[in-house]
């Protein structure tokens, strides 16, 4: 039995999410209904992580088991060739056995995007939260550094978050301007359900001053959703990198 | 009678392009009409430059007289919430007698942009040319060297274009690459019909190898179109500035 590795990308914008849904067209169910048309087998995929409605994935990555002796280019070029436009496939690898797109993940990195202008943004509207208030972005990078390190994320997560724990091992949280355009770079271990657009609402909140920065510290201690901000739209995330074996 | 500059941004997708035509959607047609609803009369707008279907501007400028004593905000705000998704108006700026988006234009800036990945990009697709064979950066920019300063531009002009002379300055000619994308900035007083997508065609192939970096220079010489490279497709294109006055 072979294990192999597929590295997607996709715009989210036209798919339920990653996950197959009853109703609706998700990204998993056109990749496994391609494989199923090159393989000539139903073969299912695991994902990396779940990536909500919306939200766009750089490289997501996902992992399948098959017997089939198909070369592994056909995995890139075959599966291109039967994929709609919003989705491809980047790289395949052959994994070894026991290889699982999510249980393997070390971590995970995310960009959201912010369009921050007094004016809405046609070439922008389907990857960024266009913000038209004036963001401090000084203020949003001090609020991050909050973030950084070991902590109950308890706040962040969503109502129906089913994970067992919520401590979770920020890595990097960057916050960037260019032209109006705010990145934000994270990457965590893992994050909880919705987490990286509940902490940029959050921060969001900050840059328009109705949150000092260093309220983050007492949010992150007292773990209550209600007192964090908004869930930040999901075009402006996208899942930009999975990390395995020692990253 | 008042002269009002507007800066348009706009995703050249769903566009037959900016003018009029007797079929299909233009971003002028749009503008016009959500002008006409505003200022309950006929407003006609010029455009700095004629945008193809499927180019994109970050900056389009077009100007127009009106009689009208609507604020100038309402150029900005009123025109944004009637316009479609695609098209939105950055700036309105009151503007001397005379002003005219097209004759007091002293210079434009584009920029070209290409996927240089072996796989197709889903998040890409509608802003880069996707080309999958892996091109000569440096290459690429010893040939760009070529086109800066005075040149006649006939080998890269449109079939039908309908200019009556082909000298044109180019000011600027960069190629940078990052993280698997190449954008092409070029800036020069004027240009000829599809001369930017002419001139990245062309540079296209030197990448790949087709032809010499200084081969450019005996194509200047000549002026033939059937000696210079391929038109680029339009939706790696964008008007990114018009200049007026001293610039």
């Amino acid at each position: 039995m072979r294990t192999v590795k597929l590295t997607v990308e996709y715009d989210g914008t036209d798919f339920v999410g990653w996950q197959v849904q009853p109703n609706g067209r998700s990204v998993q169910q056109v990749i496994e209904q391609a494989l199923e048309t090159m393989l000539k087998e139903r073969t299912p995929v695991v994902g990396a992580g779940r990536t909500d409605a919306g939200v766009h994935a750089a490289a997501q990555v996902c992992s399948l088991r098959t017997e089939r002796t198909v070369p592994l280019k056909a995995f890139v070029m075959g599966l291109n060739s039967l994929l709609p436009p919003d989705v491809a496939v980047r790289a395949a690898e052959e994994m070894p056995e026991g290889f699982h797109a999510r249980h393997s993940a070390g971590g995970k990195r995310y960009v959201y995007r912010i369009s921050n202008r007094p004016t809405r943004s046609p070439l922008l509207r389907r990857t960024h939260w266009e913000v038209y208030r004036p963001l401090d972005v000084g203020a949003m990078r001090e609020a991050a550094r909050h973030f950084l390190g070991e902590h109950d994320f308890a706040a962040f997560r969503a109502a129906d978050c089913p994970a067992k724990t919520t401590r979770r091992v920020m890595r990097r949280f960057d916050v960037e301007e260019r032209d109006g355009s705010i990145a934000i770079t994270v990457e965590a271990t893992a994050f909880l359900k919705q987490m990286v657009r509940n902490l940029v609402g959050t921060l969001v909140e900050v840059g328009m001053g109705k949150r000092a920065p260093d309220s983050i510290r007492l949010l992150l201690l007292e773990g209550d959703r209600t007192k964090a901000g908004p869930t930040a739209p999901p075009q402006g995330l996208t899942m930009d990198e999975v990390f395995y074996g020692g990253r």
